[in-house]
Protein backbone atom coordinates (compact mmCIF):
# COMPACT_ATOMS: atom_id res chain seq x y z
CA UNK A 1 0.00 0.00 0.00
CA UNK A 2 1.29 3.42 -0.86
CA UNK A 3 0.91 6.60 0.19
CA UNK A 4 2.07 7.81 -2.84
CA UNK A 5 0.20 10.40 -4.25
CA UNK A 6 -0.81 12.67 -1.13
CA UNK A 7 1.27 15.46 -1.09
CA UNK A 8 0.60 19.19 -0.54
CA UNK A 9 0.93 21.62 -3.20
CA UNK A 10 1.06 24.91 -0.72
CA UNK A 11 4.77 24.71 0.29
CA UNK A 12 6.24 28.00 -0.21
CA UNK A 13 9.88 26.96 1.05
CA UNK A 14 11.44 23.89 1.42
CA UNK A 15 11.64 24.28 5.30
CA UNK A 16 8.23 23.64 5.65
CA UNK A 17 8.10 20.19 4.15
CA UNK A 18 8.48 17.91 7.36
CA UNK A 19 11.98 16.02 7.03
CA UNK A 20 9.37 12.70 8.79
CA UNK A 21 6.83 12.66 5.94
CA UNK A 22 7.13 9.26 4.09
CA UNK A 23 7.76 11.18 1.22
CA UNK A 24 10.24 13.84 1.80
CA UNK A 25 12.57 13.09 -0.55
CA UNK A 26 10.00 13.17 -3.35
CA UNK A 27 8.30 16.26 -1.72
CA UNK A 28 11.82 18.07 -1.60
CA UNK A 29 13.00 17.08 -5.03
CA UNK A 30 9.64 18.28 -6.42
CA UNK A 31 9.48 21.69 -4.54
CA UNK A 32 13.11 22.05 -5.91
CA UNK A 33 12.22 21.46 -9.41
CA UNK A 34 9.39 23.41 -9.28
CA UNK A 35 10.98 26.70 -7.65
CA UNK A 36 13.81 25.99 -10.47
CA UNK A 37 11.56 26.95 -13.15
CA UNK A 38 9.63 30.02 -11.24
CA UNK A 39 13.03 31.20 -11.01
CA UNK A 40 13.84 30.47 -14.72
CA UNK A 41 16.84 28.05 -14.32
CA UNK A 42 14.84 25.00 -15.00
CA UNK A 43 12.37 23.93 -18.49
CA UNK A 44 8.76 23.51 -17.50
CA UNK A 45 10.11 19.77 -19.37
CA UNK A 46 12.31 19.14 -16.38
CA UNK A 47 9.72 18.81 -14.14
CA UNK A 48 8.28 16.20 -16.24
CA UNK A 49 11.78 14.76 -16.53
CA UNK A 50 11.69 15.26 -12.30
CA UNK A 51 8.31 13.20 -12.34
CA UNK A 52 9.63 10.24 -14.36
CA UNK A 53 12.83 9.92 -12.25
CA UNK A 54 10.27 10.14 -8.87
CA UNK A 55 8.55 7.21 -10.15
CA UNK A 56 11.57 5.59 -10.67
CA UNK A 57 13.01 6.73 -7.32
CA UNK A 58 9.69 5.00 -5.79
CA UNK A 59 9.79 1.30 -7.86
CA UNK A 60 13.46 1.86 -6.40
CA UNK A 61 12.87 2.13 -2.83
CA UNK A 62 13.51 5.58 -2.37
CA UNK A 63 17.33 4.78 -1.05
CA UNK A 64 20.80 4.32 -2.79
CA UNK A 65 21.33 0.73 -3.47
CA UNK A 66 24.30 -1.24 -2.89
CA UNK A 67 25.71 -1.34 -6.24
CA UNK A 68 24.66 2.74 -6.69
CA UNK A 69 27.06 2.91 -3.97
CA UNK A 70 29.98 1.24 -6.20
CA UNK A 71 29.16 3.48 -8.41
CA UNK A 72 29.12 6.67 -6.70
CA UNK A 73 32.53 5.16 -5.08
CA UNK A 74 34.36 4.59 -8.96
CA UNK A 75 32.73 7.59 -9.94
CA UNK A 76 34.48 9.58 -6.75
CA UNK A 77 38.06 7.65 -7.73
CA UNK A 78 37.63 8.35 -11.01
CA UNK A 79 37.06 12.16 -10.55
CA UNK A 80 40.36 12.01 -8.39
CA UNK A 81 42.31 10.11 -11.01
CA UNK A 82 41.24 12.48 -13.75
CA UNK A 83 43.70 15.51 -15.33
CA UNK A 84 40.88 17.72 -15.75
CA UNK A 85 37.70 16.45 -14.75
CA UNK A 86 34.40 18.74 -15.46
CA UNK A 87 31.18 18.23 -13.82
CA UNK A 88 28.52 19.11 -16.03
CA UNK A 89 25.31 21.22 -14.85
CA UNK A 90 21.63 21.69 -16.16
CA UNK A 91 18.33 23.24 -15.54
CA UNK A 92 17.52 20.41 -13.09
CA UNK A 93 20.67 19.86 -11.80
CA UNK A 94 20.96 23.31 -10.89
CA UNK A 95 18.03 23.54 -9.08
CA UNK A 96 18.29 20.27 -7.12
CA UNK A 97 22.05 20.25 -5.74
CA UNK A 98 23.64 23.76 -6.92
CA UNK A 99 25.71 23.76 -3.73
CA UNK A 100 26.19 19.73 -3.70
CA UNK A 101 27.55 20.02 -7.08
CA UNK A 102 30.11 23.41 -5.79
CA UNK A 103 31.13 20.70 -3.09
CA UNK A 104 31.98 17.85 -5.57
CA UNK A 105 33.79 20.28 -7.59
CA UNK A 106 35.65 21.64 -4.78
CA UNK A 107 36.31 18.26 -3.44
CA UNK A 108 37.93 16.65 -6.46
CA UNK A 109 39.22 19.89 -8.69
CA UNK A 110 36.91 20.01 -11.03
CA UNK A 111 35.37 22.32 -13.37
CA UNK A 112 31.55 23.22 -13.57
CA UNK A 113 30.04 23.63 -16.65
CA UNK A 114 26.69 25.02 -17.91
CA UNK A 115 25.60 23.07 -20.37
CA UNK A 116 21.57 22.76 -21.41
CA UNK A 117 19.57 20.96 -23.42
CA UNK A 118 17.44 24.17 -24.10
CA UNK A 119 20.05 26.77 -24.07
CA UNK A 120 18.77 30.41 -24.05
CA UNK A 121 21.24 32.98 -22.76
CA UNK A 122 19.07 33.74 -19.94
CA UNK A 123 18.92 30.41 -18.79
CA UNK A 124 22.91 29.99 -19.25
CA UNK A 125 23.36 33.39 -17.04
CA UNK A 126 20.37 32.48 -14.46
CA UNK A 127 22.17 28.70 -13.62
CA UNK A 128 25.36 30.58 -13.42
CA UNK A 129 24.47 32.78 -11.30
CA UNK A 130 22.42 30.79 -9.09
CA UNK A 131 26.11 28.43 -9.07
CA UNK A 132 27.62 31.25 -8.08
CA UNK A 133 24.98 32.18 -5.10
CA UNK A 134 25.58 28.60 -3.80
CA UNK A 135 29.45 29.70 -3.45
CA UNK A 136 30.97 28.49 -7.20
CA UNK A 137 34.00 30.63 -8.30
CA UNK A 138 34.12 29.53 -11.96
CA UNK A 139 31.63 28.89 -13.70
CA UNK A 140 32.12 27.32 -17.32
CA UNK A 141 30.03 26.78 -20.84
CA UNK A 142 28.90 30.52 -21.42
CA UNK A 143 32.07 30.85 -23.78
CA UNK A 144 30.87 27.59 -25.79
CA UNK A 145 33.87 28.00 -28.21
CA UNK A 146 33.98 24.42 -28.87
CA UNK A 147 31.23 21.90 -30.42
CA UNK A 148 30.86 18.00 -29.46
CA UNK A 149 31.02 16.07 -32.96
CA UNK A 150 27.69 14.36 -33.91
CA UNK A 151 25.67 16.83 -32.25
CA UNK A 152 23.14 19.56 -34.07
CA UNK A 153 24.71 22.74 -33.26
CA UNK A 154 23.19 24.07 -30.42
CA UNK A 155 23.20 21.35 -28.33
CA UNK A 156 26.35 20.50 -28.63
CA UNK A 157 28.18 23.99 -27.37
CA UNK A 158 30.66 23.43 -25.16
CA UNK A 159 33.72 25.58 -23.38
CA UNK A 160 37.14 24.74 -25.49
CA UNK A 161 39.04 24.58 -22.00
CA UNK A 162 35.80 22.73 -19.85
CA UNK A 163 34.10 19.27 -21.46
CA UNK A 164 35.55 19.38 -24.59
CA UNK A 165 39.29 18.96 -23.16
CA UNK A 166 37.92 16.93 -19.84
CA UNK A 167 38.94 13.59 -20.07
CA UNK A 168 36.28 12.63 -17.26
CA UNK A 169 33.10 14.15 -16.93
CA UNK A 170 30.22 14.03 -15.10
CA UNK A 171 26.90 14.29 -16.77
CA UNK A 172 24.05 13.74 -13.97
CA UNK A 173 20.49 13.41 -15.63
CA UNK A 174 21.94 14.12 -19.24
CA UNK A 175 19.73 12.97 -22.54
CA UNK A 176 20.48 10.06 -24.55
CA UNK A 177 22.63 11.57 -27.44
CA UNK A 178 24.19 13.79 -25.80
CA UNK A 179 25.69 11.07 -23.43
CA UNK A 180 26.15 8.98 -26.78
CA UNK A 181 28.46 11.64 -28.32
CA UNK A 182 30.20 12.62 -25.00
CA UNK A 183 31.24 8.79 -24.96
CA UNK A 184 32.18 8.67 -28.51
CA UNK A 185 35.09 11.51 -27.94
CA UNK A 186 36.79 8.90 -25.53
CA UNK A 187 35.76 10.55 -22.34
CA UNK A 188 35.46 8.64 -19.27
CA UNK A 189 31.99 9.35 -18.87
CA UNK A 190 29.55 9.39 -15.34
CA UNK A 191 25.81 9.36 -15.74
CA UNK A 192 23.26 9.73 -12.82
CA UNK A 193 19.66 8.60 -13.99
CA UNK A 194 17.08 6.62 -12.01
CA UNK A 195 15.95 4.29 -14.73
CA UNK A 196 18.44 1.83 -15.46
CA UNK A 197 17.15 1.01 -19.36
CA UNK A 198 17.43 4.76 -20.73
CA UNK A 199 20.34 5.18 -22.70
CA UNK A 200 22.49 7.62 -20.70
CA UNK A 201 23.20 5.13 -18.25
CA UNK A 202 23.74 2.44 -21.02
CA UNK A 203 26.89 4.41 -22.69
CA UNK A 204 27.94 5.23 -19.66
CA UNK A 205 31.23 3.99 -18.22
CA UNK A 206 30.01 4.84 -14.56
CA UNK A 207 26.03 4.09 -14.57
CA UNK A 208 24.81 5.25 -11.05
CA UNK A 209 21.06 4.67 -10.89
CA UNK A 210 20.16 6.78 -7.89
CA UNK A 211 18.35 10.02 -7.36
CA UNK A 212 20.92 12.70 -7.84
CA UNK A 213 20.04 14.53 -4.34
CA UNK A 214 21.33 10.93 -2.54
CA UNK A 215 24.15 10.27 -5.47
CA UNK A 216 26.14 13.60 -5.80
CA UNK A 217 26.92 14.01 -1.87
CA UNK A 218 27.32 10.47 -1.82
CA UNK A 219 30.31 10.49 -4.79
CA UNK A 220 31.54 13.83 -2.01
CA UNK A 221 31.82 11.56 0.81
CA UNK A 222 33.62 8.84 -1.39
CA UNK A 223 35.93 11.46 -2.43
CA UNK A 224 36.48 13.11 0.85
CA UNK A 225 37.07 9.09 2.11
CA UNK A 226 39.69 8.57 -1.07
CA UNK A 227 41.18 11.95 -1.32
CA UNK A 228 44.85 10.95 -0.26
CA UNK A 229 44.76 7.33 -1.21
CA UNK A 230 47.37 6.53 -3.81
CA UNK A 231 47.07 6.06 -7.53
CA UNK A 232 47.18 1.98 -7.28
CA UNK A 233 43.95 1.81 -4.49
CA UNK A 234 42.21 4.22 -7.03
CA UNK A 235 42.58 2.67 -9.86
CA UNK A 236 41.27 -0.89 -8.51
CA UNK A 237 38.93 0.65 -7.19
CA UNK A 238 37.92 2.09 -11.21
CA UNK A 239 38.76 -1.78 -12.63
CA UNK A 240 36.78 -3.78 -9.78
CA UNK A 241 33.74 -1.29 -10.71
CA UNK A 242 31.48 -3.89 -12.83
CA UNK A 243 28.89 -1.67 -15.12
CA UNK A 244 26.95 -4.32 -16.17
CA UNK A 245 26.36 -5.42 -12.51
CA UNK A 246 25.35 -1.69 -11.98
CA UNK A 247 22.52 -1.66 -14.34
CA UNK A 248 21.23 -5.26 -13.82
CA UNK A 249 21.05 -4.91 -10.28
CA UNK A 250 18.62 -1.39 -10.75
CA UNK A 251 16.74 -3.41 -13.28
CA UNK A 252 15.79 -6.49 -10.61
CA UNK A 253 15.56 -3.78 -7.63
CA UNK A 254 13.20 -1.99 -9.96
CA UNK A 255 11.03 -5.52 -10.96
CA UNK A 256 11.47 -7.12 -7.99
CA UNK A 257 11.62 -4.70 -5.17
CA UNK A 258 8.19 -2.56 -5.00
CA UNK B 1 17.00 -0.51 -24.96
CA UNK B 2 15.23 2.34 -25.02
CA UNK B 3 15.00 5.38 -26.79
CA UNK B 4 13.13 6.68 -23.58
CA UNK B 5 15.31 10.18 -23.04
CA UNK B 6 15.46 11.15 -26.90
CA UNK B 7 13.22 13.88 -27.37
CA UNK B 8 12.78 16.95 -29.27
CA UNK B 9 11.92 20.22 -26.55
CA UNK B 10 10.94 22.39 -30.09
CA UNK B 11 7.31 21.33 -31.20
CA UNK B 12 5.49 24.30 -31.37
CA UNK B 13 1.72 22.37 -31.85
CA UNK B 14 1.30 19.06 -32.01
CA UNK B 15 0.87 18.30 -35.85
CA UNK B 16 4.63 18.56 -35.57
CA UNK B 17 4.90 15.24 -33.48
CA UNK B 18 5.54 12.43 -36.28
CA UNK B 19 2.96 9.72 -35.50
CA UNK B 20 5.78 7.19 -36.12
CA UNK B 21 7.81 8.20 -33.58
CA UNK B 22 8.19 5.11 -31.03
CA UNK B 23 7.78 7.90 -28.37
CA UNK B 24 4.22 9.35 -30.12
CA UNK B 25 1.61 9.10 -27.03
CA UNK B 26 4.58 10.29 -24.69
CA UNK B 27 5.88 13.03 -26.80
CA UNK B 28 2.28 13.88 -27.28
CA UNK B 29 1.08 13.68 -23.85
CA UNK B 30 4.20 16.08 -22.18
CA UNK B 31 3.03 18.50 -25.12
CA UNK B 32 -0.32 18.59 -23.98
CA UNK B 33 0.28 19.09 -20.57
CA UNK B 34 2.81 21.89 -21.27
CA UNK B 35 0.29 23.93 -23.12
CA UNK B 36 -2.00 23.16 -20.48
CA UNK B 37 0.71 24.87 -18.11
CA UNK B 38 1.36 27.62 -20.66
CA UNK B 39 -2.52 28.48 -20.81
CA UNK B 40 -3.15 28.32 -17.07
CA UNK B 41 -5.05 25.46 -17.24
CA UNK B 42 -2.44 22.85 -15.61
CA UNK B 43 -0.70 23.37 -12.37
CA UNK B 44 2.80 23.40 -12.42
CA UNK B 45 2.91 20.25 -10.17
CA UNK B 46 0.53 18.64 -13.46
CA UNK B 47 3.98 18.17 -15.56
CA UNK B 48 5.44 16.43 -12.85
CA UNK B 49 2.32 13.58 -12.25
CA UNK B 50 2.11 13.41 -15.89
CA UNK B 51 6.27 12.57 -15.37
CA UNK B 52 5.30 10.14 -13.15
CA UNK B 53 2.77 8.94 -14.83
CA UNK B 54 4.82 8.45 -18.16
CA UNK B 55 7.45 6.32 -16.25
CA UNK B 56 5.04 3.84 -15.10
CA UNK B 57 3.04 3.61 -18.67
CA UNK B 58 6.29 3.12 -20.06
CA UNK B 59 6.38 0.18 -17.60
CA UNK B 60 3.23 -1.00 -18.96
CA UNK B 61 4.74 -1.06 -22.47
CA UNK B 62 2.62 1.91 -23.39
CA UNK B 63 -0.85 0.02 -24.24
CA UNK B 64 -3.97 -0.97 -22.96
CA UNK B 65 -3.36 -4.42 -21.30
CA UNK B 66 -6.20 -6.75 -21.48
CA UNK B 67 -7.55 -5.83 -18.08
CA UNK B 68 -7.66 -2.47 -18.44
CA UNK B 69 -10.07 -2.97 -21.76
CA UNK B 70 -12.02 -5.00 -19.23
CA UNK B 71 -12.12 -2.06 -16.80
CA UNK B 72 -12.85 0.19 -19.01
CA UNK B 73 -15.40 -1.84 -20.28
CA UNK B 74 -17.27 -1.80 -16.73
CA UNK B 75 -16.68 1.25 -16.50
CA UNK B 76 -18.49 1.88 -19.47
CA UNK B 77 -21.56 -0.29 -18.68
CA UNK B 78 -21.53 1.40 -14.83
CA UNK B 79 -21.81 4.85 -16.45
CA UNK B 80 -24.50 3.90 -18.64
CA UNK B 81 -26.40 2.07 -15.91
CA UNK B 82 -26.25 5.39 -13.74
CA UNK B 83 -29.01 7.69 -12.55
CA UNK B 84 -26.87 11.10 -12.68
CA UNK B 85 -23.53 10.00 -13.62
CA UNK B 86 -20.39 12.72 -13.59
CA UNK B 87 -16.94 12.91 -15.34
CA UNK B 88 -14.65 15.04 -13.18
CA UNK B 89 -11.91 17.40 -14.91
CA UNK B 90 -8.64 18.50 -13.31
CA UNK B 91 -5.50 20.74 -15.18
CA UNK B 92 -4.18 17.58 -16.48
CA UNK B 93 -7.40 15.84 -17.74
CA UNK B 94 -8.71 19.34 -19.43
CA UNK B 95 -4.98 19.28 -21.04
CA UNK B 96 -4.54 15.74 -22.34
CA UNK B 97 -8.14 14.85 -22.94
CA UNK B 98 -10.53 17.56 -23.12
CA UNK B 99 -12.39 16.79 -26.45
CA UNK B 100 -12.39 13.37 -25.56
CA UNK B 101 -14.45 14.08 -22.18
CA UNK B 102 -16.65 15.78 -23.71
CA UNK B 103 -17.58 12.56 -26.31
CA UNK B 104 -17.68 10.33 -23.66
CA UNK B 105 -20.01 12.78 -21.57
CA UNK B 106 -22.20 12.94 -24.22
CA UNK B 107 -22.28 9.30 -25.19
CA UNK B 108 -23.14 8.03 -21.56
CA UNK B 109 -25.20 11.36 -20.72
CA UNK B 110 -22.89 12.77 -17.73
CA UNK B 111 -22.42 16.25 -16.36
CA UNK B 112 -18.93 17.57 -16.65
CA UNK B 113 -17.56 19.02 -13.85
CA UNK B 114 -14.20 20.75 -12.86
CA UNK B 115 -12.80 19.79 -9.49
CA UNK B 116 -9.31 21.12 -8.73
CA UNK B 117 -6.64 20.15 -5.86
CA UNK B 118 -5.00 23.89 -6.46
CA UNK B 119 -8.70 25.48 -6.54
CA UNK B 120 -8.32 29.14 -8.27
CA UNK B 121 -10.69 30.76 -9.81
CA UNK B 122 -8.89 31.90 -12.90
CA UNK B 123 -7.95 28.21 -13.51
CA UNK B 124 -11.59 27.02 -12.74
CA UNK B 125 -12.51 29.55 -15.75
CA UNK B 126 -10.14 28.71 -17.81
CA UNK B 127 -11.11 24.93 -17.91
CA UNK B 128 -14.44 25.67 -18.51
CA UNK B 129 -13.84 27.75 -21.13
CA UNK B 130 -10.74 25.49 -22.47
CA UNK B 131 -13.94 22.43 -22.21
CA UNK B 132 -16.75 25.01 -23.92
CA UNK B 133 -13.94 25.24 -26.82
CA UNK B 134 -14.26 21.36 -27.53
CA UNK B 135 -17.71 20.82 -27.24
CA UNK B 136 -19.27 21.09 -23.60
CA UNK B 137 -22.48 22.59 -23.42
CA UNK B 138 -22.76 22.50 -19.73
CA UNK B 139 -19.94 22.97 -17.01
CA UNK B 140 -19.93 22.44 -13.83
CA UNK B 141 -17.71 22.93 -10.46
CA UNK B 142 -18.34 26.92 -10.16
CA UNK B 143 -21.13 27.12 -8.37
CA UNK B 144 -19.33 24.95 -5.19
CA UNK B 145 -22.43 24.58 -3.05
CA UNK B 146 -21.55 21.73 -1.72
CA UNK B 147 -19.07 19.95 0.24
CA UNK B 148 -17.38 16.68 0.20
CA UNK B 149 -17.09 15.27 3.57
CA UNK B 150 -13.93 14.88 5.29
CA UNK B 151 -11.72 16.91 3.02
CA UNK B 152 -10.50 20.33 4.14
CA UNK B 153 -12.70 22.70 2.90
CA UNK B 154 -10.88 23.93 -0.80
CA UNK B 155 -10.38 20.48 -1.59
CA UNK B 156 -14.24 19.57 -0.92
CA UNK B 157 -15.75 21.62 -3.19
CA UNK B 158 -18.25 20.71 -5.46
CA UNK B 159 -22.01 21.06 -7.19
CA UNK B 160 -24.66 19.78 -4.82
CA UNK B 161 -26.13 18.70 -8.60
CA UNK B 162 -23.19 17.75 -9.81
CA UNK B 163 -20.39 15.17 -7.74
CA UNK B 164 -22.06 15.57 -5.00
CA UNK B 165 -25.63 14.38 -6.06
CA UNK B 166 -23.94 11.95 -8.52
CA UNK B 167 -24.18 8.17 -8.19
CA UNK B 168 -21.22 7.15 -10.44
CA UNK B 169 -17.88 9.42 -10.90
CA UNK B 170 -14.93 8.79 -13.09
CA UNK B 171 -12.31 10.55 -11.62
CA UNK B 172 -9.48 10.44 -13.57
CA UNK B 173 -5.91 11.18 -12.14
CA UNK B 174 -7.52 11.78 -8.56
CA UNK B 175 -5.40 12.37 -5.63
CA UNK B 176 -5.84 9.76 -2.89
CA UNK B 177 -7.39 11.53 0.01
CA UNK B 178 -10.50 12.84 -2.22
CA UNK B 179 -10.76 9.31 -3.96
CA UNK B 180 -10.96 8.14 -0.89
CA UNK B 181 -13.29 10.52 0.31
CA UNK B 182 -15.99 10.01 -2.72
CA UNK B 183 -15.55 6.02 -1.84
CA UNK B 184 -16.81 6.85 1.60
CA UNK B 185 -19.70 9.18 0.08
CA UNK B 186 -21.08 5.34 -1.19
CA UNK B 187 -20.59 6.63 -5.21
CA UNK B 188 -19.62 4.02 -7.16
CA UNK B 189 -16.15 5.22 -8.55
CA UNK B 190 -14.14 4.83 -11.45
CA UNK B 191 -10.40 5.89 -11.44
CA UNK B 192 -7.58 6.06 -14.00
CA UNK B 193 -4.30 5.79 -12.72
CA UNK B 194 -1.07 4.61 -14.18
CA UNK B 195 0.43 3.72 -10.68
CA UNK B 196 -1.61 0.16 -9.46
CA UNK B 197 -0.19 1.23 -6.14
CA UNK B 198 -1.65 4.34 -5.73
CA UNK B 199 -4.37 4.67 -3.49
CA UNK B 200 -6.78 6.31 -5.64
CA UNK B 201 -6.78 3.01 -8.04
CA UNK B 202 -6.96 1.33 -4.48
CA UNK B 203 -10.02 2.63 -3.23
CA UNK B 204 -11.73 2.59 -6.97
CA UNK B 205 -14.93 0.53 -7.54
CA UNK B 206 -13.20 0.44 -11.05
CA UNK B 207 -9.97 0.87 -11.05
CA UNK B 208 -8.38 1.59 -14.91
CA UNK B 209 -4.44 1.05 -15.24
CA UNK B 210 -4.27 2.91 -18.04
CA UNK B 211 -2.74 6.22 -19.68
CA UNK B 212 -5.91 8.84 -20.17
CA UNK B 213 -5.65 9.32 -23.37
CA UNK B 214 -5.95 5.63 -24.26
CA UNK B 215 -8.76 4.93 -22.04
CA UNK B 216 -11.16 8.10 -22.19
CA UNK B 217 -11.57 7.18 -26.37
CA UNK B 218 -11.83 2.97 -25.21
CA UNK B 219 -14.28 3.76 -22.53
CA UNK B 220 -16.86 5.70 -24.99
CA UNK B 221 -15.97 3.10 -27.63
CA UNK B 222 -17.59 0.93 -25.10
CA UNK B 223 -20.20 2.28 -24.41
CA UNK B 224 -21.15 3.15 -27.94
CA UNK B 225 -21.27 -0.71 -28.06
CA UNK B 226 -23.21 -0.71 -25.64
CA UNK B 227 -25.70 1.79 -25.78
CA UNK B 228 -28.51 -0.44 -26.79
CA UNK B 229 -28.23 -3.11 -24.41
CA UNK B 230 -30.53 -3.78 -21.62
CA UNK B 231 -29.28 -3.82 -18.06
CA UNK B 232 -29.04 -7.51 -17.43
CA UNK B 233 -26.34 -7.20 -19.90
CA UNK B 234 -24.75 -3.94 -18.54
CA UNK B 235 -25.23 -5.51 -14.73
CA UNK B 236 -23.36 -8.61 -16.01
CA UNK B 237 -20.63 -6.83 -17.32
CA UNK B 238 -20.51 -4.53 -13.78
CA UNK B 239 -20.33 -8.09 -11.61
CA UNK B 240 -17.95 -9.97 -13.77
CA UNK B 241 -15.45 -7.24 -13.64
CA UNK B 242 -12.69 -8.52 -10.75
CA UNK B 243 -10.83 -5.26 -9.75
CA UNK B 244 -8.46 -7.41 -7.28
CA UNK B 245 -7.20 -9.00 -10.51
CA UNK B 246 -7.23 -5.55 -12.66
CA UNK B 247 -5.05 -4.45 -9.86
CA UNK B 248 -3.08 -7.74 -10.06
CA UNK B 249 -2.84 -7.97 -13.80
CA UNK B 250 -1.23 -4.23 -14.09
CA UNK B 251 1.16 -4.94 -11.11
CA UNK B 252 2.40 -8.12 -12.92
CA UNK B 253 2.89 -6.43 -16.06
CA UNK B 254 5.23 -3.64 -14.73
CA UNK B 255 7.39 -6.43 -12.98
CA UNK B 256 7.76 -8.63 -15.79
CA UNK B 257 7.06 -7.10 -18.45
CA UNK B 258 9.60 -4.71 -19.48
Amino acid sequence: MSDYDTVSAEVEHEDEIPEDHPRYQDLLTRHRIEKGVEKGITHLQGMHAEGRGSAFDYLLGEETIPSADDAERAAAAHLLLADHPVLSINGNVAALVPGEMVDLAETVDADLEVNLFNRTPERMQAIADHLRDHGAEAVKGLEADARIPNLDHQRGKVDEDGIYAADVVLVPLEDGDRAEALGEMDKTEIVIDLNPLSRSPRVAEVPIVDNIIRAVPNITAHARDLVDADRDTLEKIVEEFDREHALEAAEERIRSGF
